[in-house]
């Protein structure tokens, strides 16, 4: 079995999204790429959480051909691979239908940068894509939803904002690995629902300034973190 | 003991609707046919979900006579019934008070397909039926509740749209099994949750496109389907 | 160890409303009465529930003196006696602070009777008290909280609406016994959230028809109840 | 090891922020202090609940230099100990980012005494400090963010308020331990969450008045406090 670690590590993550209730019914898979093999780990399509094992992950190359596997690999694949194409520093991505995060999706807004807890993760508002044209859903749906996404992060940094709402649909989120990926889809969904009660108290609640939304970010990440036993 | 495959399959749908907090005390109930025999099992009436067994499951045929089984079949028998009698094709009904399906059903509002994780499995808004008449709630009030969704879904296909809201009450879903109809009342949950949030973000929300609804609906089901490991 | 049998079902319906999340802290208490003996047992003030045993139910008499028993009975004691002084057909009484009854309290609005699980259970919208005065605050309490309640209930049949909402406080259920008054207590808090969720949908969501209303109530409920295996 | 019950203390207040599900990720903390050698001890920074051991928090003195413990502490120890020196009747601290408590820090917005759930802990409405200046956030911006609270306390009893909510950010709260500040952030959120409700039921909701507040205020606290067995 080859990249046994990554296909542990992308278990794991599929797992973790299940554990913190991220995703609805089998909607919801998370994978990891091996970037010196150009080799994607993924969870296998439409498989219930709780009897996946290491070997029923799916390896594909950059183009979406399984390489090892027995299954098919998730229907969101060419999404996973359009974002590892375009993002050279992501090493996972994890995409869910976690409730408030795709009410936000759904409702295509914006979700604002309220308070510190979304600073530490996201530096400013989770940006929403644009809807697909017709024929971008016709043919090559889940590619075009990648590109989607990338057109959106044009003059973005992924790093600084690893996280998206695809319109009409649910997040994406990604990270150094597919860990990470799935670690910032479940902070996604909890800044999500604050900000979500933050409107319900006050619909004219502002974001932070610039000044302490960096504040937040930049002591979590970048040159100059200095959170946690690092 | 007879259609003991069927009972067990029964029991099972109604302890989903139960371990998925679908049900609020014992108001809940799913059902199976079976078409070769005409008979359907069907929940007790107001028997705990945690004391189910196979034998408290109660079979009756489709005038709602009791064949084999020592309890009482669910008081919403006969809406089960109605449904098996006008919708030849599906095999199983699940009936919940899940918390947000059942607001919606209290707010006579239609559940927009605001997403595509509605759109993965109810093609279009999910519909609510009319009131019933005084008369028609004094006598067979449960057999004209389900005439009243039979009313309602005419011009509608029942496989593409296996929920509905009866107004001022609660959901009915079905399926091509107990199972089935038990997971599409999860979904439902699900979705009336989302689509609740999705209003509080952004009271003018709109539902998605047929083109994009057609996409997510068509990919999980019907002829050209393509998703899960089949 | 007096009403041995009484204090074990107290305990039972104290620990069933810790279960169902009802409780904040340790603010709630279930009592129930012994109508031939005219003792009330209750839990002891301030007492965490996963503590609780059968010795530790407090007994007294209808003046509010401890019979038996070794710790305080709860605060709210003189409430519960009187409503068993007014309500003569009642056997247990519940008070908890769970979170959405709670809320419609202190919003200072009756619950209306929005569906059909509501009316299974409280024939109508659930009452508000009044303030009390500042002099019924300053002195008794307790007991003048049981009397806004039995004011309020002038001209209400408590048997048809086991609950109350006592203003800017939270609620008081009650029944045939301590269970009932807990199971009630359960059946208020889902559709007082029920009722949130609705209007959230439709701040324009009428009540039912009182029909529909009544074909419920009385299907579990008086003379001609055939719910359940009864 | 020194100070080892206060260091037991504390790490049992912080495994009971993390059970009672109001911290997200790692982003919470409990302290505790010895008043006789002015020692504070506190949880590491960025170490994950269930793991955290009583060798693992971290015992400072008053200047945050760190007396014992191989760990950082946590990056808002600063702010634990202005509240320290400012509030001398206090022994414990704690932080959350509890969800509905986060979300008025977000929206700016006081926490109304809308009942006697709120009372029973809050004499009054829970306020929201002012923002930081750039060159407050910018230089020692933990301990300027409990400078802020401690400005907004001018003229409040801390016993009387145990709780602040930091704008943009989310709540501390204190009291006579770290076990009771831990417990002040549980009630904080249930009370955030019940406020939000109703102002959700009813935009127009007015807080208690000041004799049913104090009523219930001074029945748990103070000179004549006779809640419970004491």
């Amino acid at each position: 079995m080859i990249l046994e670690t990554l296909r542990t590590e992308v278990l794991e993550a599929n797992l973790e999204l299940a554990r913190r209730g991220l995703v609805v019914d089998t909607f919801g898979n998370a994978s990891g790429i091996s970037r010196q093999e150009n080799l994607v780990a993924i969870k296998p399509s439409g498989v219930p959480y709780d009897t996946l094992r290491p070997e029923d992950i799916v390896v594909t190359n950059l183009e979406g051909k399984v390489i090892e596997g027995k299954l098919r690999p998730s229907s969101d694949l060419p999404t996973h691979i359009a974002l590892y194409k375009a993002f050279n520093a992501i090493g996972g991505v994890a995409h869910t239908h976690s409730c408030s995060a795709t009410a936000w999706a759904q409702a295509l807004k914006e979700i604002p940068c309220f308070g510190t807890t979304h600073a530490d993760y996201f530096r400013g508002a989770v940006p929403v894509t644009d809807f697909l044209k017709q024929e971008e859903i016709e043919n090559d749906y889940e590619w075009n939803t990648g590109q989607a996404i990338v057109r959106r992060f044009a003059g973005l940094d992924p790093l600084s904002m690893p996280a998206v709402l695809v319109a009409g649909h649910a997040p994406f989120c990604w990270g150094s690995s597919a860990a990470e990926a799935a670690h910032f889809a479940w902070m996604l969904e909890e800044v999500a629902q604050m900000a979500m009660a933050t409107l319900a108290i006050n619909p004219q609640a502002q974001p932070l300034t610039d000044v302490l939304r960096d504040k937040h970010f930049l002591r979590k990440h970048g040159a100059s973190a200095h959170y946690g036993q690092k």
